[in-house]
């Protein structure tokens, strides 16, 4: 089994992308970010995403409910099927979910969020947001044994059953340690993890997990969140982690193959 | 199995909704509107619903692209997801679904339509609606089996997977015949069929299918669509279509106890 998450940039080529899956003789799952179609869609609402820093410096976006429902309309309506009939015009028999959908992906909600603001620390609530803990694996096994390609996005579900805001790839690498996934391929508009963000050809192509942390300096932003979301999965039982490019042909094949970042 | 059909009107209470379903000890399917969130969203967006009128007189809604996005955030997005979680919330292994995945509702697009303008008639192109033909059970009863409850929503997908726009009510006849339901109850904000629909003591309580025709003359508007739909399904095998409020408690029973209007 191999998951394939794929990150919230516009414009990715789905056909492209299809074409590739029916290359692969192995289950797929599909796990799919929206946050720029997101982005997109609150600011044409007039909603611009809040980020707010917490007292220790760390930015995040507070997800008020207004957020919420902008949330589900990107990432569960417009970006979820438009991928699912993209693969389904490519003769891939998918089927959209996201992590509410039969409590895929459970955890505790963190309605209060500590905001630093100037000098002074306050508490804000109603942030509808929370950690995936644990990961209903039955509707993904049913699915996968029905030949079902599951596509997969947040957000997720409280155990009291409210909807919260959660990252992809900690509930990525949760369902693959579920569900005894030995492959994570993950694409985004890189070739893989780089020395210098501004020059491709720094590729890095190899990465023994036991050094992994070595490599954490060159880790940016949204990168560090996957190249910490990899070595947890690789200390718990997935057996590589694969970075790539999702704008070449074949993206899939390609990190594979050892075109991107290989960690293992 | 009950198909239990819920208009697209806003702040539908799901909690009573499922904590009713509950009491039901049969095989559920929910199949759910939302224009009017979507007629929300559109106008929010600077994008209103764009209403054409055939060379015939009859009016639709014309899905252009934008149209067609609204469309998949509405529908697919902010209302599925959030009934999905509702019914969790009260117990109730919910699971979402559209017309596109495992192309549950697939059919004919219609991409030209003929308009009617002042004395002329011209052809626009681009309308992403269509006609479902077809219905793809398989997902249905694999999610069945394994004791989910099915929550689904327009659009469907074309032959050729492209997203269509389409009515529910149509589509839901087609499955309830696909996966042979006994019943199908329709919920809306109204007692039922009402002789006059200003006077709601002017309840029409039972019709036998063979007279049906007798009372297309109550039917207004959107209620014409359910009745013709409930004839199709009634003379192609299912026994009895309920209509019923969806304001009161308890509201699936309710109508299924004769509360309503029965077309059997």
């Amino acid at each position: 089994m191999i998951i394939v998450k794929i990150g919230g940039a516009k414009n990715i080529d789905f056909d492209n992308i299809a074409q590739d899956l029916k290359n692969i003789d192995d289950q797929i799952i599909l796990v799919h970010g929206a946050s720029k179609t997101r982005d997109e869609i609150a600011d044409n609402l007039g909603h611009p995403a809040k980020t707010v820093v917490s007292p220790s410096g760390v930015s995040s976006v507070f997800t008020d409910e207004k957020a919420l429902e902008i949330f589900l309309m990107a990432y569960c309506g417009l970006v979820n099927k438009q991928i699912v009939a993209g693969l389904q015009r490519n003769g891939i028999n998918a089927v959209g979910l996201s992590g509410i959908d039969g409590r895929l992906w459970e955890g505790k909600r963190k309605d209060l969020t500590l905001v630093k603001e100037g000098d002074k620390v306050k508490v804000m609530r109603g942030n509808h947001t929370g950690k995936i803990e644990k990961i209903n694996k039955n509707l993904i096994e049913v699915l996968l044994d029905a030949n079902y390609v599951p596509v997969v996005s947040a957000p997720g579900i409280s155990y009291e059953g409210e909807i919260i805001n959660t990252d992809n790839d900690t509930a990525t690498t949760l369902m693959a340690l579920a569900l005894g996934a030995r492959k994570i391929v993950s694409l985004f508009e890189a070739p893989g993890l780089l020395k210098d963000v501004n020059d491709p050809k720094s590729l890095i192509k190899e990465i023994a997990k036991e050094k992994i942390q070595d490599y954490f300096e060159f880790a940016k932003d949204r990168m560090m969140k996957k190249i910490m979301s990899a070595e947890k999965a690789l200390n718990k039982g997935v057996k590589a982690v694969y970075f790539g490019d999702v704008r070449v042909q074949n993206p899939v094949t390609n990190a594979l193959t050892g075109k991107g970042t290989i960690i293992k």
